[in-house]
């Protein structure tokens, strides 16, 4: 077993059984491998954009600092990028026809982000202070309605004869990612929410942009139904893992490491994945933590503290452990049943195994 | 001249000669039929949204009260939808080949006043509090987003065997959209923009989607390049005229006909092109203007009525209904040198004069 491995061991809670999860060497090359094929491709069409959004979605990618000056960020893991070029590939296409997908997705994916930062009031992301909390939310909600749109251009401006189609799969995505939104703002007024809602909630926000990651690809390429469902699943269910290891690490996930806020989710009492499977099957310490919940108080660190140990007595950490592990494996089941490409198909599974792996 | 011609004039201050420009009695009953073969499309696709933003959209869109009952408002002039229904017919096709670029322009158009209203802090429109002001800035966002997204959907789910050209030339009005807020946004904090940023602007954040919406019905039907263009012309320009003439209504308009509080261009010191032509054109009224501009006083309704006047005395009302005046002729124009339908195009020129002698 590798550092890593063992290390997220320690992450996900010593009652986990060991899992067959290894970190595949593969992954991170593979995924900077997408980011490097992405990255120019994507400034050219941010090049599009009016000064001020083109500089301020900049920022927000993590090229440049506040005043504009190139930093050596990378803005972030180029997850949907990879998945979006491996999916052409796996269709038997080379990565460049699943080169606009993979633009189009990682536009939208940062899209949301910006807008989600005004909307739940975060002042940082990867260690960088948002969008909003530096030129203020009327532009931050125009750089978002600017990468949207420019998301559409790269699509339809590609030379694929299937664009139209990887367009209306990226659209309805999005709809399902404002319908994920909605149904997370609507929880945090709520008490009741049940596991099912929770999970319903999470396929729209982090499942439907995954999905669509995994199928844009093979959609460019003009790859049959089946090959595009299969892939379409296996994003589904990588996006649900990928939640609930967010969700895990919002809570028990290194501050240094995540570029979050310690305890944030909690604070602000999300109903993450972990804290609504512990109230809603968690006896004695999910009642008290039902009784937090419905309470007001502004929480100190100490009481998040003893927050998240009640999540984990309920048993909310296990059990959100073992789901990211079986939907793991529920993606990796979906692309047995297909004729696709071995190579890149291993290299899907690669990301996979790492998503449910990392540390930030 | 007809009661409405006659109360125009009067609107638009006595100097303007007089110029050609009938209200002709088909225009009301053209956007009356676009809007009953645009609204039944809408609702379908509305449908498609979560319950939350399905249930904002169908307010804001004026089908419903806050509480979800049914009104018998008609959410809008409909202005949109007619032209690219009509672009369609143009082009020799049936109005229903421009239908799904109908409702996707009267969706982006919905998008881009859910945002701005939240930018602006506009708390009414059409004589009914703003979707932010009832539902909190978060739930605007997000119909904001949803309404952006579908619109895309509209026209990808199309049967035109054209329908990417018609998403790609509506992602593009987008871009232009939100570049136009962009600078309409920047131009608050300056003292010293020019008429030519101003009409700029203005071409961006009205006149690209106007243009959009001649254009993209032609575009559903095939039409030849030219025919598109002149369209994309008459459209870019009609946009500018109506900007002219909504700045001369947010002036000297009745706040009882156009729904939004008296003054309030004037009060939040935007550079509408009325003002930006005094302030760049106008001896010591446009200088008198230029100190006040420079303040920060909060001004009170007096007051407001001394900028209006400043506002006239320095040009700025007569060159504005001009201006519209030439704009609407040089649309006129572009439709001149193409092959077209004499039928739609009639219609077309009818809209664009209803458009200038509107009051509200």
């Amino acid at each position: 077993m590798t550092a890593d491995a063992l290390k997220t061991e320690a992450l996900f809670a010593a009652e986990v059984p060991p899992t067959p999860a290894p970190v595949r060497p593969g992954a991170p090359s593979v995924l900077r491998r997408a980011r490097d094929a992405v990255v120019p491709a994507t400034r050219t069409f941010i090049a599009r954009l009016d000064e001020t959004s083109a500089a301020i979605a900049s920022y927000h990618l993590g090229w440049t600092d506040t005043a504009g000056v190139p930093t050596r960020g990378d803005g972030g893991k180029a997850v949907r990028p990879a998945l979006a070029t491996l999916s052409a590939q796996a269709a038997g296409a080379p990565a460049r026809t699943g080169v606009p997908g993979a633009v189009a997705v990682e536009l939208v994916h940062n899209f949301s982000l910006v807008h989600d930062d005004v909307m739940d009031g975060d002042t940082e992301r990867r260690h960088r202070p948002t969008v909003w909390a530096v030129w203020g939310t009327t532009s931050a909600i125009l750089t978002g309605d600017a990468l949207l749109a420019l998301a559409q251009e790269v699509l339809l401006d590609s030379a694929s004869p299937h664009r139209a189609a990887a367009a209306r799969l990226l659209a309805e995505a999005t709809r399902h990612l404002v319908r994920g939104q909605v149904q997370d703002v609507a929880f945090e007024q709520r008490c009741d929410v049940t596991l099912e809602e929770c999970l319903e909630m999470v396929s729209g926000k982090t499942g439907a942009l995954l999905s669509a990651s995994a199928a844009i690809g093979a959609v460019l390429a003009g790859a049959p139904r089946d090959v595009v469902g299969a892939l379409s699943t296996f994003g589904a269910q990588l996006g649900i893992a990928f939640q609930l290891v967010d969700d895990l690490l919002g809570i028990w996930g290194d501050p240094a490491v995540t570029g979050k806020p310690v305890f944030s989710d909690l604070r602000s009492r999300k109903k993450t994945l972990p804290l609504t499977y512990a109230l809603t099957h968690g006896g004695p310490a999910g009642r008290e933590l039902a009784r937090w919940l419905a309470g007001s108080d502004m929480p100190g660190e100490a009481d998040l503290r003893r927050v998240a140990e009640l999540v984990e007595a309920a048993g909310g950490r296990d059990w959100a452990a073992a789901e990211a592990q079986r939907r793991i494996a529920a993606a990796t089941d979906a692309l047995a049943g297909v004729p696709m490409r071995a190579g890149p198909r291993e290299d899907l599974i690669a990301i996979a195994h790492f998503i449910v792996a990392r540390e930030a």
